[in-house]
């Protein structure tokens, strides 16, 4: 065996699809035996603990900052988790922190077909009668020609952005740091910046918010900003919830413009049943479940055995 | 003026999108004129019937018998229709019924967006009170790697086929007749007849029916074929009703297999208010709605005028 390295799981949580099967632990640590490492999995807080003394590499939902005195030997504490915000430690100089990047191969799905849905009057199928034939002509279009606005345009963004590609939208690239254009932008397609946004916003059928949490995101999409969408737009956010002025969009929503909002994440979560949102109409409430997959744990696990 | 040819358009329906805009009828009318041919739209039937003497081709919705002695030049009969049961008229010697087979770059994009929404739990949500997260990380799941059977692999199956092959799910394509390979299949993708359907059913995730409706296809998803299915799978149906027992499939959501319908089309439409489907769990009906779209028309004529 590698002596030089130990891999200890931990991954507990009230999702099951962010809870390893013994199959997915045991073809992760088959992976790292054929490379001569050694890899546990703790099923219990006790057990980790136990488990951490001898530990170089943690993969966990959870670390406190306690934690690291137990771990002499750690050099790396990884999360299947993309949000930046979800560690709430230091950690000791030596030890580095690790984020998943896999979930725009689940999240670009949930986003491209929520688009798709929407624009077809699917997600959000107008009222009227039990064959509302009228109103679905109304609203239903199609993607192609569309202008899909996407605010965060890093892998989760640009996977989505993909997706979409085929079905003919023009893509608008919105992010807060300047990157190339991706290889799949055709004419037409064009990055921006965030102080591009009013004038975007003004020219776009779906703004998809993949955007992180933070104080720069915060409040992005108040209620002067809602004023400027078309009446026929969508707001869809697989981000974070602090971007949205949520009171304001409910109004918005109220007041006819967006045309409707599909929201999978908030600023508190669970959504409290108080939120305006939940009373608000064409909006589509989901439970923080854009990256949910039954392979959500094979997508990381083979992540995480690339990069080390 | 080429005076030897006269096309006449008479597009009236009670769905906005079917009916030309001035602005769609003027640009078909100025693509014509330019070729020296004389267009003319008709607002009535009265109007038609005045117009009828002197065209050569018509363009519309409705066609009767009887018309035909009224229309001693004409040569051809098309509607925007994909449906070869949409006109039920026999023409005299001479005089030729044609279709639209533009319909795919929609309802492609309708089917496609309904795949993807119902795989992450989007179009047909689970129920779970008001923070349902636990069920939709039982019900999610992505298309990279399912099984998605179009079922009728013609212009619109294969389109629908096509859009969704980026996304990583296997293709079986099931048509009555055989046809060779599209060019996008990669190995793993496969086309078969609906003899092999029994053994295809059994291993489908998403069953997407095209089907156009006639004495072959009537009945054909019936109560043991829905038994075949595996628990978790979804039938889509954007073709014709007659392929489905209703009340057969009703029954087989209320036992739990298959997991959901998206319905869009039935045997008889409107669908009834006293239809068992009205009040199946998990089930999706939609107003014979997937082809709308703004640009309905602008696609047809631009693919009646590549024609002509």
């Amino acid at each position: 065996m590698n002596d030089t390295m130990k891999v200890v799981v931990y991954l507990k949580w009230d999702v099951s699809v962010f809870v390893p099967t013994d199959e997915q632990f045991l073809r992760f640590r088959d992976t790292l035996r054929a490379r001569s490492v050694e890899a546990d999995i703790a099923r219990s807080e006790d057990e980790f603990l136990r488990l951490l003394p001898t530990a170089t590499h943690v993969v966990t939902w959870t670390f406190r900052q306690e934690w690291f005195a137990l771990a002499p030997l750690l050099v790396e504490v990884s999360t299947p988790a993309a949000g930046k915000d979800y560690f709430r430690v230091s950690p000791p100089r030596g030890v580095s922190l690790s984020y998943g990047s896999f979930h725009g191969a689940i999240m670009g799905e949930t986003a491209a077909g929520a688009v798709l849905a929407l624009a077809h009057g699917l997600l959000i199928p107008p009222s009227g009668g039990s064959w509302p034939r009228p109103e679905f002509a109304r609203r239903a279009r199609r993607i192609a020609g569309a202008t899909v606005a996407i605010l965060g345009f890093g892998a989760i963004g640009r996977t989505t952005g993909k997706f979409l590609k085929p079905f003919g939208p023009k893509i608008v690239g919105i992010s807060r740091s300047s990157h190339p254009e991706p290889e799949w932008f055709c004419p037409g397609d064009e990055t921006a910046s965030v102080s591009d946004l009013d004038q975007i916003l003004a020219r776009t059928d779906f703004l998809v918010s993949f955007l992180p949490s933070g104080s720069e995101t915060d409040g992005l999409l108040d209620a002067r900003r809602f004023a400027l969408m078309k009446e026929t737009a969508y707001i869809l956010n697989f981000g974070r919830g602090n971007c949205i002025d949520e009171a304001a969009l409910a109004a918005a929503l109220r007041r006819g413009t967006p045309a409707g909002a599909v929201l999978d994440v908030f600023r508190e979560e669970p959504l409290p049943e108080s939120s305006p949102l939940r009373s608000a109409p064409n909006c589509l409430l989901l439970p923080h479940s854009s990256a949910f997959s039954p392979d959500y744990l094979d997508l990381f696990f083979d992540e995480w055995l690339s990069r080390h």
